[in-house]
């Protein structure tokens, strides 16, 4: 969800600005999370505060993109959530708020995705990916722009892009 | 979670006395969860309340069995937990409280349990051995007696002498 589905750069930019006086830029945390630059580890501890993930802004392209994968897939969110319990039920409203045509049936948190089955997983973790058995995607995050072992996906539009590749791919085969 | 970890028959039992003015015996609800009894589907209702699963009891065994399998196995709790909202944080207090020695990393609350991957599922619905590709272990509840397409297990005792036997063939099969 957080840096995929949900643009959880914002909320840290605050929580920065406000116990540190400062904004950083993007080039401070480009490479990095924010909550790793000097002095900022206590910004982190806001995620496990009840309401941190409440309101978070969507992704840009995300609606539509997620919109688009639960039409042609089964689309499952797997969120890492279980680490902040007072995330739990913000997740939840969050995810039926943004995302009325989902079931809870598709919604999964936990703590450890490699639990995790499925064809395809896009992540921002590259230690997410790394566990997986499937094809992963790595969405590019601040903090895995260094990262290569895994095909990149810089934005929801390459999303699509790659899994109608995908579509194409598997219509070829199967007419072969 | 529910019918292998957390005892949820006695409070199904309080909810139908009631709601309807007198408690079932064994033999009314055996071979049927008990809110399938005439007239009960308003006792399910009770499962989208908060607090309903905050304080069931342990199954009888389950303390000693979850604790012997996490020294033994790289062990999940996954519960079937989405479709109730507000049971979340009931039953992530509730892990929490009775298996302080496991990791929030190893909780997992879904809506689906195929999405799950793993070697052996503990599971009283059939529903979710059906779709699990591991081995499945059946654990008996009144409500899946007249399956017969799993390995049952009737207790934790049962348990973890199956797993007692998995390893001892797995030291004699590394053995040969």
């Amino acid at each position: 969800m957080d840096e995929v589905m949900a643009d959880v750069v914002p909320a840290f930019l605050d929580l920065y600005e406000s116990q540190l006086g400062q904004r950083p830029e993007k080039k401070d945390y480009w490479g990095k999370k924010i909550y790793k630059l000097p002095g900022a580890m206590q910004v982190r501890e806001s995620l496990f505060d009840r309401g941190f993930f409440a309101d978070l802004p969507l992704m840009e392209g995300c609606l539509d993109g997620v919109e688009w994968l639960h039409e042609h897939y089964d689309l499952f969110i797997v969120s890492a959530a279980m680490e902040f319990r007072n995330s739990l039920e913000d997740k939840f409203d969050w995810l039926q708020r943004h995302f009325p045509f989902l079931s809870w049936k598709n919604f999964v948190f936990c703590g450890d995705k490699s639990i995790i089955q499925a064809d395809y997983m896009i992540d921002d973790h590259p230690f997410n990916l790394a566990a997986f058995k499937g094809k992963g995607l790595l969405f590019t995050a601040s903090h895995n722009i260094d990262e290569h072992r895994f095909e990149r996906v810089n934005n929801w539009a390459e999303v699509r892009a790659f899994f109608e590749r995908e579509m194409e791919r598997e219509r070829q085969s199967a007419a072969i």
